[in-house]
This record gives C-alpha cells, sequence and structure tokens, in this order.
C-alpha cells in the first residue's frame, strides 16, 4: 500500500499498477511513474500503444482473426434460440448473441423472457460451445448476469454511469456500444467508467449513429472505425443489423465496417425472421448469413494485417 | 377484481380505471370502455383532451402560469446551495433546481456529493419553502429521493427504461428530458414507461438534441413545443441552459421557449459562475436571471391564454 | 487610387474605403489603417460593431422595429397574388414575398411562371406600395431581377459562390438564407462573398436546418439567433413557414423567433393554403397570419429595444 | 412526332422514346407504353432492372471493375498537375481528377485557375491518355467545359436546379455529388433534373453527409451504397477524401466503399500534400495511393460478382 499526499485510487490494468488521480500533481509524488495523464485516458493509444485483446472464453477479439457473434435479436422460447444457436455454429459462428431484457421503445412491445432468457442462452451454451453475449439493463437485474460470458452495453445505457461504473468494478467481458448521439470522444470517455474501476475486458461495438435519412435506420459513419483505431488500444465490433433496419443491407454494411478494420461482427440472424417478436425486418436468414460469413472472413484475411497499428 | 380471457393491467390515472393490455381484443372483451389504443398512448391529446396540470407540493405546472425553477447545475456546498436558494426564491424562481448525482460526461469530473447534496436541498427548502427538483441516475439511489417534491431524469438516462418503470410505480412527480437522439414519437414512447405504471405526474422537459453546429451546445428547435402541444395533454418545461452552453444565449432560447408555449423553465444560476465545478460557462449571475425572469414572464402573460387548446 | 506592393481590391463598404487582401501583410503597407483581418471578416462585430440597417425601398431592417415579409410560396396567378398582397398589407405586411423562380426538390413540381411571375409582382408593388422580395436562382436569370427591390437567396443556393460572387457586384438589397447543413462560421463566410464585392445591403435569414426528427420539416434552433446577434451587424431575418412544414405551427416559431432578437420575419400566406400549387401546408389562411402578427408585434415591442447591442 | 392532348416532352434514353409528362393520364392516351410514372422517376429501377453503364472516353462505369479517379484537389501549376497525372496513371488509376474552378467556403481561400486549370488538364490528358473529370460551379462558366470528358457537379450545387436543367440538355458525362443535407430519396430527385432532359450518362458520387462528430469532415454512411443499388440503376461513385479529412482515415473509407459496393472511387493524391493549396489534410501521398489502389481493387474483385443485381 502506497502513501502519498495526494489523493488517488489503485488499480491494475494490462498487467500494471496503475494510480488514478484527479489532482494536479507532479509524477515525482509517486513512487512509481504511471499516474494517469486525465486529458487521455486509460483508452487511449499514447497510454497503451499496443493493441488490446479479450478474451471471452477462449474467443480472442483483437488478435487479427475476425470473431463473429450471431443469433436472434431476442431469446423468445428453448426451441428458437437452440435451433439459431446450432445453425450459426456451424455456418461459422464463434459466439451466440441474444437478447433477454429487451430496451424497448415502448412498453406496449414484447420486453423479453428476462431471467428465463439468460438460462436459455446458457443451455445453448452447453450445447453449442459458443459463448454467450448479451444485454444488461440494469444494475438490479445483475444476479442473472453473474457468470455470462459478456454483457453487453447497449446505445441507450451509453452513457448510464451508474451502470458503467458498477461494472468497471467487475472483471467481466464487455461489449459496449456507443450512443446514438454520442462523438467518438464522448463514447470514449464512457468506457473510461469500465476502465478507470480497473475491468480492461472491454470492446467497443459500433452500432451507428442518429443520421437525418429514414432510407436506413441508423447512420453507419465507416470513418469512424479508423478514428477508434487510431486513438484507442481496445478492440473494435461493429453490428450492421441496427443501422441497416433491413436485411438487404446488412451484408453491406458489415463488409463495409471489415473493410474499415473491424476485429468482431454482432449479426442478428432468426430462424424464421418475419415471425420474429422484434426487429424482424433486419435479422438475416440462415442463407444470408452463410453468404455474409464467407465474404466478411475473405475480406478480413486480405485487410487485418495491414490495417493493425503493431503494438 | 375484474376477470377476463385477455391479460391485462389495471391502474388508475387522472380519476379513471384503465386496463392497459397488449394483446389484440376488442373492446367488448372488457367490462369497461377504456382499453388504450396502443397506436396512440395514454400520453395522447386523443386519448385525454384536456391539459394536465401538475402539482408539485403546491406549485401548479400547466395552469397558464409559466413556472421558473431554478439553480445551480450542481450542489458544492450548503452555504453555495442556501445563498443561492434565497437569491433566486427573491428575484421570482418558483422551484429550486440543483443536482447531488451528477451524470458526467468523464469519471474524472466533480461527480456531485450525493446523499448529502439532497440533505442541503432539503435544507434549502426548509429555508425557502422552494419545492426541490434534483436528478435521479438509478434505482440503486432511490433511497433518498423517496421524498424528493419532484425528480428529474436527465437526456442521458431519457431511455433507461428499467428507471422509467421503477419511477412509474411511484406517484411522485418527474421532469422528464428528452434523450439528445430521439424523436418527438420516441420521447412520448419513453414517457408512456411511466404513464403506464399509473404515474401520471408527468411534466416533459425540452432541452434540445444534438446537432452539427458546435456554435451553441444542444440545437433548441422552436418547432419541438408546438408539436408536444399538439400531441400530449402533459404540461412542457423548457430547459434553455444546456442548449445555450454559454450563459450570452441563455435569454434569448428561454424567452424563445415560452414565446413558443413552454410551462416551466428550468434555469442554471450560479452565485459565481466562473468558479462552478460543472457548466460553469452557462450558469446566468443573479443579475442575468433577474432579467430573465422579468422579460419570460411577460411573454407568458401575452401567450399563454392563446396558446393553450382547451380542454 | 493606391500603390502597394501588396496585392489588393478596393471596395467601399458602409461609408468606408476598405482594401482586401489575401496576403500577409502589416498595416504598414497601406495608407490606411484598414486592411481586413481574414479571420475576422467582414460581417464581424469586431470590424463594425454597430448594427447594420438594410434599407429596401424606403422599409428599414434592423432598426428595432419589426418588419414583416408575407406573400405567397409561389406566385400562381394575377388574382392570387394581387387578392394576397392588398389583404397582407392590411394585415400588417411591411413587404410582399413570392416566388417566380422555383426551386423544386424535383423537375415534375410546378417550377413557377418565371418572369411573367416576376412582372405580376412588380404589379402588386404598385397597387400596394409594398416592396418585393423574390428567389433569384441563376445568374443567367438575373435580367429580370434587375429593378426588383430584394433578392432572395435560398437554402439550397446558399454556397452557390458564383451566383454570390455576381450579387455581391450589385447593390441591391439581399435576402440571404443558411443552407440547410451550414454551421453559422460556413453561412458568415458565404456572406463574405457578397460582402466583399461591395455589397453592404444583406439581411441574413434563418430558415433552420435539417434534423433528424420529421416532426416538423426543419429544425429551427433558437440559439441561432442570439449567436448571431453576438457575432455579426448583419441584420436577421427568420422564416417560420419552410422549419414548421404544417402551418399548425407557424405561429410558435415565429413568436419564438421574435423573442429570441429576430429584426424580421418572412412568412408563406396564401388565399387558399389547400389549393397552393407548392408548400400547401405550411402557407397560413389570412386568419393565422392577422394573430401571428399581433402577436409578434407585441412581443417585438418588448425585447428588441433590450435584445440590441448598441453600437 | 406524336399528337396527344396531354401535354409531354419527347426525350430518348437508354435507347428508347420517352414522353415525360407532369398529367395525370393513363397509358392509352399515349401510342406506346412508355409514359414515365412520376413516383418512380428515371432513376429508379422499376422503370430500368438493368443496371447502366457510362462511358467516358472508353473508360466504363458500373461494368463490374472497379474504376479509380485521382489527381490533386486543384490544379495549381502545369508542373504539378503532369507530375501527380503520369504517377497515379502507373499506380493504376483510371481517370484524372482536378479543380480548376473551386468552390471554397470562404472568397479569401485560393479559388483555383480556371480557365487555364482546364487547359492544364487537358495538357495533362495529351500526355497520359486519362480522361479528365472537372468540376463546374455555374453555368456561365460552361463554355470551357464543352470538351471535358466529365464534369462534376460539386455538393455544393447538389440542388443548383438550374444548373442541373442545363447539364440535362447536355449530352456529357456527369459526376453528380449527393448534397451535403440530402437524403437518398432528395438526391435521386434532383438526379432526375439531369435524366429528364434526355442526358443518360449520370454516374452517383457519394462524398458523406453532414454529422454531428468532427473527428471527421463528413459522416460516410455504408448503408448509402447498398439503398443505392437497390433503388437506382445508375453507376455509383464514391468519394473517401472529403468525409475523411484527414489522410490517415482515407484508405478505411475507401475500402469500405468498395466492400459495399461502388463502381468507383474518387481519391484527392498530391505530390507534396503538406504544401497544397486546398484540403491539404486529406490529400494522399503517392505511396499511400498505391497501397489503396492495391487493396481496393482485391476487394472489389471479391465482392462485385455478388454485389451486383443482375439487368
Amino acid at each position: 500500500m502506497l502513501e502519498s499526499s495526494v489523493e488517488f485510487k489503485e488499480i491494475s490494468l494490462y498487467g500494471k499498477r496503475l494510480f488514478l488521480t484527479n489532482d494536479q500533481c507532479t509524477l515525482q509524488e509517486f513512487p512509481e511513474n504511471i499516474a494517469v495523464v486525465k486529458q487521455e485516458g486509460l483508452n487511449s493509444r499514447k497510454i497503451k500503444p499496443t493493441d488490446t485483446i479479450v478474451s471471452v472464453d477462449g474467443v480472442k477479439i483483437g488478435n487479427g482473426n475476425l470473431v463473429i457473434a450471431a443469433g436472434p435479436c431476442a431469446v423468445e422460447s428453448e426451441d428458437q434460440t437452440l435451433e439459431i444457436a446450432e445453425t450459426v455454429k456451424k455456418l461459422g459462428a464463434d459466439m451466440l448473441r441474444g437478447g433477454a431484457f429487451k430496451p424497448r421503445t415502448t412498453p406496449y412491445s414484447f420486453q423479453g423472457l428476462g431471467k428465463s432468457g439468460i438460462k436459455i442462452l446458457k443451455q445453448a451454451k452447453e450445447i453449442t460451445n459458443l459463448p454467450v453475449v448479451t444485454e444488461l439493463m440494469d444494475i438490479s437485474d445483475y444476479e442473472a448476469f453473474n457468470d455470462v460470458d459478456m454483457i453487453q452495453i447497449g446505445s441507450r445505457n451509453a452513457q448510464n454511469f451508474s451502470l458503467l461504473k458498477f461494472l468497471g468494478s467487475r472483471n467481466q467481458p464487455v461489449l459496449f456500444k456507443n450512443g446514438m448521439a454520442n462523438t467518438i470522444t464522448e463514447w470514449l470517455s464512457s468506457a473510461e467508467y469500465l476502465l478507470s474501476g480497473g475491468n480492461e475486458k472491454i470492446v467497443l461495438c459500433y452500432r451507428g449513429t442518429r443520421g437525418f435519412d429514414n432510407a436506413t435506420r441508423f447512420t453507419m459513419d465507416s470513418g469512424t472505425i479508423p478514428v477508434l483505431r487510431e486513438r484507442t488500444h481496445l478492440p473494435i465490433c461493429a453490428d450492421p443489423s441496427h443501422p441497416a433496419g433491413n436485411r438487404n443491407y446488412v451484408e453491406a454494411i458489415a463488409l463495409a465496417s471489415v473493410a474499415a478494420g473491424a476485429d468482431m461482427l454482432e449479426v442478428e440472424v432468426h430462424n424464421d425472421p418475419d415471425s420474429a417478436l422484434s426487429d424482424s425486418k433486419q435479422q438475416l436468414t440462415f442463407e444470408e448469413f452463410e453468404k455474409l460469413v464467407r465474404n466478411a472472413r475473405k475480406i478480413a484475411e486480405m485487410v487485418h494485417p495491414k490495417m493493425r497499428i503493431e503494438g
């Protein structure tokens, strides 16, 4: 335990001891030269130049291979989820996504199966061995997420700082989406709530921002990915399904994201999209997903070696 | 207790018994003709044509008089808060605003005094008799807000549906801000989480949306207020401080909001803005606030009788 | 004629001789201390601290009185235009607006009467004495605009720099609208094309920007007006009709604009809005216009003395 | 020559005679079943299901091969332009871009060499055989563009309908950029001004839209390309340089655009970017361009066969 006249918090991150302080202070006041410069933050490449690799139950995100998480928008039933999980695994998915607690625009839409949805996802994992990523909306629901492989923070909670602080204190992988009106700077500042708590297993997931043209659901700026790559060492995922809002556009947006340098894709796939209880227009059929995987992996192979800034 | 083959939830709202259902059903299946049409929602003027008046410890919002809530961005100390509270009361404020739990863009900024901030606000109320409005960020902090006069939901939590559902089940006045990238339709759909829980004391607070010009902090669309007035019976507040981001522009935005029909203003005022721990650029001095109150009340007197759609 | 080693252009503006140069130079190289600092531009209050007043055939814009231009979106016929002109005059309008050359989103919409539309406007002026403001879309149409009282540059031509340069060389009043995606800085930079040609009769007309919510047609940021007032000496007009896109919202936006400090309003009024050949939803009836004028003038009287920064 | 009671205009487009009418009419009134449905427009795939191929002096755009136009933002001198033209040809460019008439945000920036710039571009073509694309800003400058291979319409003139109508009557290839606040529907409606005049040689060039994050200069929505592909038969170009605003991001955006299905790229390349008279930050060095070409062609080979909807 250090002693210092400056108030600080000690965390361990990426194998280093770090001392966070809000005070103006010189490095000499610390026994090690590692006080964090507030202006940059722990997310910055200036603080950590090498790419971070996040491991989710053995699946490595950010090591140059493209990781694909796939599954339904919402867990609707055991049968539906198991069928989708087994099929997307066969078609090349590395992880299973699925929503149990659903943030819906109106209270009159299907709100998800809640805890029993989480149970179904765990069953699917037992059968397929695919690590699971699923969304947590509120601290009060956390108990069910205690042993979930990766916790998703959705766009609507991207500046729910209480929730972020809470997850910062857990050492569980987080897939952290951007808020739909957040600048890149604001998004990285929000990630700082996770990192400064000592949680280093953060993957940023870009899902587009609010735009003025309703031809698609959200605007998927391909410039965002190289900007993130330049500024931060954290791995980058892209969600092509929500910005598309229409399955006809999902593959093009997915391939664009991989070509721009994404390490991971999170794609909505359903065994019967037209009957889905949510996001029915944008979930892919198995056939569409198969083609997406094939093409995305080809582009990834070509692009990844050159897009990565070596550590 | 009703019996029905259709699943429903009974709430009491605006003096009526209401039966909410997600199922397709005809009105005959209900013993009273009051099942809610989902497409409109409880916020709609089609459901309730008359203006709603929300009473906050005796201060009536939406009855044709302009209500002004004023106070510091953040509660910083007892002295600061009491001085501001007493002065804004003298200058014509009807309510006291002040943040104890602060949603800050980065974890390295001042995060608010928390529970002790709430205590200071209650002291200020005892002395000034001004009802207090203050922001709640997370369900887990609610205990301290149990007897707060009005709970503010900020822009970053505007789609934190867990928090909204929770407050829907309390019968406490809520000042509900729009999310910075939400359409009016989305905002009203979020308000539905509060109303459908049976909480009828909802005031909408418009604080601008994200725009592309950083000449101001947010874009304060003067068309939003007449659209809200047409669509919903809920009272409308405007926050001119956050969209301005600069005290030079606050009065003009406040007067524009009142001229467009706002029932209430929430304004940041500080005894020493340049030394404030947050939002120092946009908090008004007492002199600036005095002028704003005088002019806003003149416009309100002129505009309000004609802007209101009679119930 | 001056001699100088620096390349410059001499113009006369607001009663002063000015020497514009793009070169880096010290003031000593000029015989008078009036070379323009490029970073600010001729539109800036730092260059000219006093409010500019633009006179349009005797109607003074920017002198503290609210000027109201009203008329149809498009000149459709002699009868329609004369009826509208005479009525809006009676109801308190100071100028007549009306489009003869119409920038329509598709080529299959009514494109305006062109030259014969201009003739009708001139007839209307002879009868009513209202100065006319009408839109010019292209240099090649200018001949018909030679003796028009005020030339409008629309949002779609706000960065048509060839057209702006051309009008900079004419000494005719210009009502200059903002481009729908232009920042305030870009808009003022475009105004510089007019001013640097020596045309000092420029009125800025704010008509809102593109936003993400289609509840209204454009976003009318009430913060834009105080920002303009702070930065520039040019008079400010507001067009509430286009951002509203719906006659129900026009008055509220108009009053908000005046409360925020606008010197002038340009409002679409039609004798039979529902049958109008363009913008039928947003043109006011005579009754609606009468109410708007009455209320706008009351607010203007109250607000204007205090909003103006004295020169 | 046809006779009809309906007013119409006859044009020849894609080898068909077409009769355009604004009137409501049944097909029987025409001697051939080819009256245009206004709601769709000539740009629509419903009118012409097969992909359009535009030939620019022998270079075919839209036939499945990726066409790359490269060159400086502005023609600055003969030496600069020739060096760049020869080098980009060697590195794989198919066309030369370069601005002679420059739309600059302020009148105090370099405005381009004008006619003499066009002459330099023609010299460069004589030497390299690369067809030239260069921007026309105003009808009054057209004479110099009479024999230019391809005329560019820039973002600021995307709704300059007078200019579009004029070019609709010429049979010259047009590279038509989107307006920075235009929806896809508005952009295609503007293209209709070109097509309905009988000019069928239109290539749409997507250059991003105005967004709220200044981390890049414009927002390059990767969803725009598949939406265009679905709606229109016209070939699609992408300009990665302007949305990037920074050479570090140009390649990622270019690759994303090709992966999303673009037929063509227009890229700014300079022999000495840091000394360029305009857009110095976003112009690529020769080395950067070489890498971009190599990677873009690899992705194009892989993606194009599958992205194209066969006619």
